[in-house]
């Protein structure tokens, strides 16, 4: 059965019935409601939007469920860089009336498996027909900081923590989808992003000693690279953040080797925090608390640029409409 | 030059520089932040998200611009129904590589128009590339009524209130659009469908009279249907609601005709509200105050179904992966 046999109705039923939440204390609004209401759960409001192509996140071993996962993961990412606990999301989706039932069963599967595992409820949404298969998530969030960290304001001094495990789709972005099919650990590692909610709770309560904080969605490199680019500075690499040891065993701990895969890649939802360097320690403190994996790998620095000691790393970056393109990290503007 | 030539950086620098809304007193987020951060401007927030095909808004008479402002009035509408006000949006756009620059600027325009006419921001979104163009928007409103009406409240007895001014839309969907190209009203009224915000005010003040309130955004007659299905009542229609006077002369006054072309359209946008008989007359007196055009169409009766005086009125609904479905009116499930 396909999307044009089932219809509309069918489609949005399915959705409404295992994905969306219901109506918590002092709430009144439900499906088939067109809007839902909610009270805030902190004084300050913060809201996201991501959207994909289903090709896009189409890797060959990720099934549907795997998709919906991987954009449910990227859309509170957001949300948790600014401080922020996600709470609540919409999905809109486009969908090519060709759509097996089961494909669509499974989509919705991983926007659930999604959801509970991230404590993020599904409120609503929209949906379309598509001949080219598309995901758009609103996520709404709150934050207790009276000033949620921004991209620009690192200076010079601050310490550069990163949060995450690098290299596995680091090794998709270099080595290519097909060679990558064959390689376990990088398909484990890449099947299911997984983002860790709890940044947002040491983003929330550290705000005064974070200068700024950006996840890493479009690539590490790419993400360093906004963050001095935006806040006038440079950042000088001193160490590689943490890979998977099986990228570490590929490149016979070669630091050159590791920090190519893991600068280059995406999806990967860590944090790249700047903080101030006297409060360095409050921040380590939170992370290790929530066991949320680190490595403080530089600092920002006056000289423009991206720095692994000496030598200027290159930038990569993916062009929603050019495609791939090689930056060079002092530029002022791509 | 094309997307493809501009490269998405560009795109999302001319999005942000004519269409972002700053950050108000108490914010601090703003491009390029992933996430915005907002302050609740009543006790009770409102979300809502709607998406589209740009193929299903492009009607032959609208150029990117209607498209960009259809999209906000109909992404707004959700959220008045309810009784709130609308605040703020974010926007997701998929366009394919080959939009030309001067179609992606009137896009923008129509959207910055629609922002300005309605007083909702514009705070973010997203970019995508998209072989067949979509616009996905979520919209985020503020309301004081505790119990923001639902579609299923309507009770036997209730006067249903209908507001807006139809025929256009229906004159599109029952002659087809290329004969309705050539009809200078038909072209007039629905080139850039109009919302009222004011109806959010109405109905939060009068959250207590308001036993159901659905806008019109599938048709008049899909809206109706669904307030009587969700109801577990009928509907009994004695008036039709107010058509445009061309509409009126191209049917000669005729009743059944006036019904067929409002009943069946879409992307209307009026509100039907379900009134409890002793609070009518607060409810008018506030839809005047505001200038809103409205017409008392009939009353909610016990039996199932939609008439007009006896006669069983047909429904029409669009299916997004069907197509146009005609439903019976007093069928328990589509």
């Amino acid at each position: 059965m396909y999307l044009r046999d089932l219809g509309e109705e069918f489609v949005v039923e399915s959705i409404s019935r295992s994905l969306l939440s219901k109506p918590g204390h002092g709430e009144y609004l439900f499906y088939p409601e067109d809007a839902r209401d909610l009270l805030p759960r902190a004084p300050r409001i913060l809201i996201s939007m991501d959207a994909y192509s289903i090709s896009s996140l189409k890797l060959p071993w990720r099934d549907y469920s795997d998709i919906g996962w991987s954009s449910l993961s990227g859309a509170i990412s957001d949300i948790i860089a600014k401080g922020g606990i996600p709470h609540a999301c919409m999905i809109a989706l486009g969908l090519p009336h060709t759509l097996k039932q089961e494909e669509l069963e499974a989509l919705i599967r991983g926007f659930r498996e999604a959801s509970e595992y991230y404590n993020v409820r599904v409120l609503g949404g929209d949906t379309n027909s598509a001949s080219d298969g598309w995901i758009a998530i609103s996520t709404i969030g709150f934050t207790t900081a009276r000033t949620p960290p921004s991209r620009s304001g690192l200076r010079a001094g601050d310490y550069i923590i990163v949060s995450g495990i690098y290299g596995a789709m680091g090794y998709v972005a270099r080595e290519g989808v097909e060679k990558s099919s064959s390689v376990n650990w990088v398909v484990k590692y890449t099947k299911r992003p997984l983002v860790r909610v709890e940044i947002g709770y040491v983003v929330e309560s550290n705000y005064r000693y974070i200068s700024a904080s950006m996840d890493v969605s479009d690539g590490l490199s790419y993400t360093l690279y906004t963050l001095s680019r935006l806040s006038n500075c440079g950042i000088l690499v001193e160490n590689p953040p943490l890979v998977h040891s099986e990228l570490y065993e590929y490149c016979k701990g070669d630091e050159k080797c590791l920090l190519e895969y893991s600068l280059h890649g995406g999806e990967e939802y860590g944090i790249v925090l700047g903080v101030k360097p006297e409060y360095k320690n409050h921040v380590q403190k939170d992370l290790e608390y929530y066991n949320i994996p680190y490595k403080v790998i530089g600092k920002a620095i006056a000289k423009q640029g991206l720095y692994f000691r000496e030598k200027e790393l290159p930038v990569y970056r993916y062009d929603q409409f050019k495609g791939w393109c090689i930056l060079t990290s002092h530029h002022p503007r791509e």
